[in-house]
Order: C-alpha cells, then sequence, then structure tokens
C-alpha cells in the first residue's frame, strides 16, 4: 500500500509528561473496526487556550464550535475524532458537536463551554456521535500523563509515522515544555488532508497572550508549509497552557510582550517549525523535503505569495520528483505570481550554488553542478526578485506518480 | 514515448485558404535537427493586428517585442519558433528579437514595425538567430495560402495533435473566415507549457476595435482554461486582419460597437473556444476534459476565483483522474479560494445529477449515480455558492500519474 515516507525516524522520539494534561486512546468504530480513531485528552482546571484555524469559507462544525470556545480560552477537555471530519454536514454537523461537548463535559465534570473538539475524516457524511459519547467516561477515568506517545498515532489517518516535538525552556528561570503533536495531509480513505495540531505546555499564560503569541509562531511555521495548495475545511492548530509550572514558582503571564516570554516564544516556535517540516517530510508521495526562501520582495506579503507560487507549481515540484535542475521552472513561477519583480534583476541559487544572476545564467553555473546538487533528499531554492527588502521562507515536497496513486485511487 | 491524446481527432480539419495570408515553414535546427521548428508568414499590406499576452512578470523577450509593435497595429509578417523560448535571456534576447526582426522586416519588404515575433522552447538559453535569419528570405518566396496546416504542425513542441478551427461568418452580407491554429500545453524537452494561438481574418477591422474584440473574447476562452495553473513567460495570442474582404464589398470597422460586427464577434469566439478547448483536451497526461461551472457567486471575480480554484485543485484533478465522484473535495476548493460562499447554501452538481444541496449531501444522490457519471470522457462539475447573482464556467483536465512522468523527466 502507502510507502513509509523516507524522511520517518527509525524511532518516534520519548517526550516527558507534563503535569496537568493526561491522554486516553480507543478504537471507537466511527469508519473502521478496530483502528485507533478516539483521542480524549484532560487539562488540570485553570488551563487556557489558544487556536489557528483553516481559513477555508467551508469550515467544518468543529472548528465553528473551537472558534467560539477561544472567545473566554479556558480548556478542560479536547476530543479528537478521525474517520469523519463532520464537515458540509448542515444542521446534523452542529447537532453532532453538541452532543459530543455535552458528554465530554459529563465525563470530565466540567462546563461544554470548556470543550475543545477536532474531527478529520471523509466530508458530507453525517457523524454519529452516539458512536463514542458513551466511551468518553471511561477514557477519562483511564487517562495517562504518559500517553502523548498513542495520542500522536490516535490522531494519524495515513500519515506514515507519528509527529512529535518536544523542546524545554524556562521563564523567569522555572524549566517549562512544550510538548507538541501533529497529524499531516496523507490520507486515502479519509479523502481530506486534513492538518491537526495540539501543543501542551505546564507555562502558566492568560488566554489573550497565549493567543498573541501563537498566531505569529503559527504564519511563520504552519502556514508557511504547502504539499499541493489545498487546505482543508478542518486545518486546526490548539495551544494549551496548563499553568502547572506555576507551582514551581513560574510566574502567570498576562501580556504577550513581556519580556520574560522570550525564551518561551522561541520554543514555541521551534516546536511548531518542528512538525511543521514532519507534516512536510510526510506529504503524500513526498521524496524530497523543498526550502523556498524569497528576498528582495516589495512586501512581505509578496513574499509570500512569490514563494507560495514556486512552492506550489506542479512544474516545479515534478523537475524536483525527478531531479531536474529546472531553474527555467522557477522564473517561470515567479513571474506568473503577479507580484513585483524585477526581470533583468533576478537571482537565482540551488543550495550554494548560484544558477542565475541578473536574468540571465550565472556565468559560472554548469548543469552537472545543478543535477549533482538535486540529488539530495533537502534541496534549497533561493530566490531574489531585486525590488526590495522583504524575504520569506516556506516549504514543500515534491509532487510524484505516487501522489497521484495515492489521490487517484476510488474511496474505499 | 508520450500517448496521443484520447481527445486527438480522426484527421486535423482542413481550413479555407484566406486571401493576403500566406505560410511557410522549414527544420532550422534551432534545438533538434530535422524538426521544423520555424513558421514565418506573410500578411497583405494594410493587415491589423491585435494581441493578448502572458500577464507573466518575467515575460520574454519576443512577447515584450509585440507588446510594443501593437501600439500602431499594423502587420506584414509574423516569425515563429520553436526549441527556444528565448525568455530570460537578458540583453541578448532583446538583441535576438532585433536581428530577428531586422531580417524578416528585409526578407517580406517591410518596416520592422510590422514584424511580430513568438518563440516556445527552452528558457535561459541564448536564442542564436544567425540560426535562422538566413533561411527567412527563402520563405517568404515560397509562402502559400494553403499552408496553414503545415503551420498548425511547425508550431507543435509536444502537442500530440496539431490545433485548427475554422468558422465563416459574414459583415454585411459579405462572407469572412475566420482561421486559427494553436499549440498547447505539452512540452517535454522544451520545458515550458507555453500557449501559442495566432488567428487570421479576411475581414477588414481596424486595430483599435480589433483589439477590443480580441480581449473580452480571449478572457471567456483562453483566459477560462487551465492544465496546471502554470502560467508561461511567452503565452501570446495574435489575431490579424488582413482586410481583402473589403475587396468583395465588406465594410471597414473603425468601431468594437459597430452591429454590423455581431455575428463576427460570435464566430471569433467560437474558433477561440474550440482552439482554447483542443488544447486543455491534449493536456499533458489528460484522460478527462472537465467543465467547472460556478454560480451564484458575489461577482464575476469571485466566480472566476472559485472556479479555478477547483479546477486547479490538485485533489479534485486526482479524484477526476480516478473516477471518483469526490465531491467533498469540491466543497474543500470553493472553501479554500477564499471567496464568499454560503456553506450551508451551496450546492453541487456532476453533470444533471444533483449531489449536494443546500450545505448536505442531496437526499436523492446515490454514490453510483456520481461513480457512474465521472467514467465519461467529459464531466461537468457545476456549482452554486449561494451568494450573488455571477457566475463562470472554466475548462481544464484531469492529473494523471503520466504528468509526472512527462514532466519529472530531466530535460532531454
Amino acid at each position: 500500500m502507502v510507502k513509509v515516507s523516507p524522511f520517518a525516524p527509525k524511532e518516534p522520539p520519548r517526550l516527558p509528561a507534563i503535569d496537568g494534561v493526561r491522554f486516553a486512546t480507543c478504537a471507537a468504530g466511527i469508519r473502521y473496526p478496530g483502528r485507533t480513531d478516539l483521542l480524549f485528552v484532560l487539562f488540570e482546571p485553570g488551563t487556557t487556550a489558544a487556536g489557528v484555524f483553516t481559513r477555508s469559507k467551508t469550515a467544518s462544525a468543529p472548528v465553528e464550535w473551537c472558534r467560539a470556545r477561544l472567545q473566554h480560552g479556558m480548556a478542560r477537555v479536547l476530543v479528537v475524532n478521525s474517520g469523519n471530519a463532520n464537515a458540509f454536514t448542515g444542521k446534523r454537523g452542529r447537532e453532532a458537536v453538541k452532543l459530543t461537548a455535552e458528554a465530554a463535559a459529563q465525563a470530565a465534570g466540567c462546563h461544554e463551554a470548556d470543550v475543545y473538539l477536532a474531527s478529520t475524516g471523509v466530508i458530507g457524511e453525517p457523524l454519529d456521535p452516539a458512536k463514542f459519547t458513551g466511551l468518553l467516561g471511561g477514557l477519562a477515568e483511564t487517562a495517562d500523563p504518559e500517553g502523548i506517545g498513542d495520542a500522536a498515532r490516535a490522531i494519524m489517518t495515513t500519515d506514515t509515522y507519528p509527529k512529535l516535538a518536544t523542546r524545554q525552556t524556562e521563564i523567569e528561570g522555572v524549566p517549562v515544555t512544550i510538548n507538541g503533536i501533529a497529524k499531516g495531509a496523507g490520507m486515502i480513505a479519509p479523502d481530506m488532508a486534513t492538518m491537526l495540531a495540539f501543543l501542551f505546555t505546564d507555562a502558566a499564560i492568560e488566554p489573550g497572550p497565549l493567543r498573541e503569541i501563537l498566531t505569529p509562531a503559527a504564519d511563520a511555521t504552519f502556514n508557511a508549509i504547502t504539499i499541493d495548495g489545498d487546505t482543508s475545511t478542518s486545518d486546526t492548530l490548539l495551544l494549551f497552557a496548563t499553568g502547572t509550572a506555576a507551582s514551581r514558582g513560574a510566574p502567570r503571564i498576562g501580556l504577550a510582550h513581556d519580556p520574560r516570554l522570550v525564551k518561551f516564544r522561541g520554543a514555541l516556535t521551534e516546536v511548531l517549525l518542528d512538525l511543521a517540516h514532519q507534516v512536510v517530510k510526510d506529504g503524500e508521495g513526498a521524496t524530497k523535503f523543498v526550502t523556498v526562501k524569497v528576498t528582495g520582495a516589495e512586501t512581505p506579503e509578496a513574499a509570500r505569495r512569490i514563494a507560495f507560487s514556486i512552492a506550489n507549481s506542479p512544474l516545479v515540484k515534478t523537475a524536483i520528483a525527478g531531479e531536474d535542475p529546472n531553474w527555467g521552472r522557477v522564473v517561470m513561477a515567479v513571474g506568473k505570481a503577479g507580484e513585483a519583480a524585477d526581470r533583468d534583476r533576478l537571482s537565482i541559487s540551488f543550495g550554494d550554488i548560484l544558477v542565475a544572476k541578473e536574468g540571465e545564467v550565472a556565468p559560472s553555473y554548469r548543469e552537472e553542478l545543478g543535477a549533482n546538487y538535486m540529488k539530495r533528499p533537502e534541496v534549497a531554492i533561493t530566490v531574489d526578485v531585486g525590488v526590495g527588502e522583504a524575504s520569506v521562507m516556506v516549504w514543500t515536497c515534491d509532487l510524484t506518480a505516487e501522489y497521484i496513486a495515492i489521490n487517484a485511487d476510488y474511496r474505499s
């Protein structure tokens, strides 16, 4: 069936437990019998939450639910199911969300408003919450602080390896931990390339600043990756902060720009970037990990559009799959982005190899240099568009026949 | 090597000659020996011209040349070469264009300003005009009014069949003809999916109105197709009007909104649409011809962006390749377009089969209806986004493993 990504780690990393976060998983038979498809996460009272979601205009019912909950930003439970995305399910979808939240609140002994939900899987089919609402009480009882490895596996669909990342950092000298899990864009049966990521920390940060630090960190990481340019109805990134480090003397942070958060923000970005790169490396059919850097653009938005024009170009991505140093396609992708670029000042490098400068092939460039470079599993394309000071980095993978095989398979 | 498109006609259509247009072709050895790679078209004095070009910010030297010539809009010669796009070639590219135009003007006995140029092929390599400038005089002498079939073949690169279309119409009762040829997006060796189209008519229309009628006709046809969302540096559409029908009593038209042009405008759009559909049907690896219709959008631009979001979505296109009626991916593509759409009023049809309405799967829909429909070679997806009155149609093909194979091949 699906080949394991060549970037899969030999063993998943072991993450330290975080005080105040407990995990439980089970096979609820939501779509396939015997497949772990339900994750239940319990948080200590006082846990704060922040989130970033798909910008899709056809967002799923659970995405709408979480957006509404984050206005107060407190959390006690997270319930994630795979097998059914509960998207494009109309009124029944909203009812399923409500019933799940009620059952989860009862299981955890909390308010519905403290329940967060995410669903991934087939869209357009009603999700029957009766399949799993009766299981939540039992999951609450068995939830385990050491369960994050199982949690990472429970949210996998056709991901070829579980995605985990962790960083230790400190806030005013008190050690705090950030753990994260993610599932990526590799789904045959469930039909949608949904990205889900959940992060957990014992830092004590109020909901407002938690949101303010999460958004720019997500923009530089999860919002800077692309597999195929398609955006799911269900993409969800949630960060939960239990505040349990306060018992060890960590201050409770009320302002995003508090200088005591500088290291924490760096570590948070690292965890997000680690997970985002893992998602790209497990992209459907991926054999190459590609960094696209654009410099010299007029504005950050222009840099971003040019970078994504390159990273999403089927002609660029198939060339990389073929290990072809086809810089003409990079020129094409810059041109079609529609952003200011000075054709006659454009320069392109593959890794450290200068390929083109001042709008022409570089005198020092020889095809075999590029061809040799392209054999690497990780390649970098840098383009200077010669009109300004703005720059950006985004990440993608190549486009292979395996991607087509996966996605042209009839839904089973 | 490359399979012939399943949509290729058994025989190319035979087009009537148009007074005042003569064609000559030859193998100049620009990139490959023995391959016809040069087209020379001679026009009667008084021929007017209009054009539509790539919006790429890295447009090729010949595109820049033609844009400048169209300010006066008179034409005597068109020279087209394949094998080298003369794009991203800096100052040398502009010099090559100048030398070619000088030689063509000399061969035709006209001004350089009346020479139009197009190049398709590998980009970033200097084009040496000395390879063919010496041949233009001989081509001018042998140019033949019956040569349009050869012309259509001369501009092919990896197109799997020549693309020709013709319509007869009339202007104030006088019969006039519109002939067209095109090359599409199917190029292995030359590296770029360049679209070239050239139209010829004996109608007598001033440059201003010629431009004014060409632009909207191109928007509804060539600008409404996509193979892979990538845009070449060289896309060129030129329309030449010899005015020779005036000798048979046709009026010389000076205003685009002249009511005597109504039928002509319709016929022009038909020729363009015919050629544009042929280009899609010969898309790299295409096995399905797909019509995407969006209705109920807020504005025509919004309708267009939603339609292209569907038509360019790798997940939608691979589903079609797999004959999978995967309407969930259509919902996803609507959502990611970022335009206003009412999720709970969205409806989707495959052909005449209502798949989803009011934001949910339609009660009448059964999977086998959709699956059966998807087996057709030509499929139509209609989406009503439920927020306004604007609608649009665009056309695309499916995304197959053959596309990957063609584009991941190393340049030869």
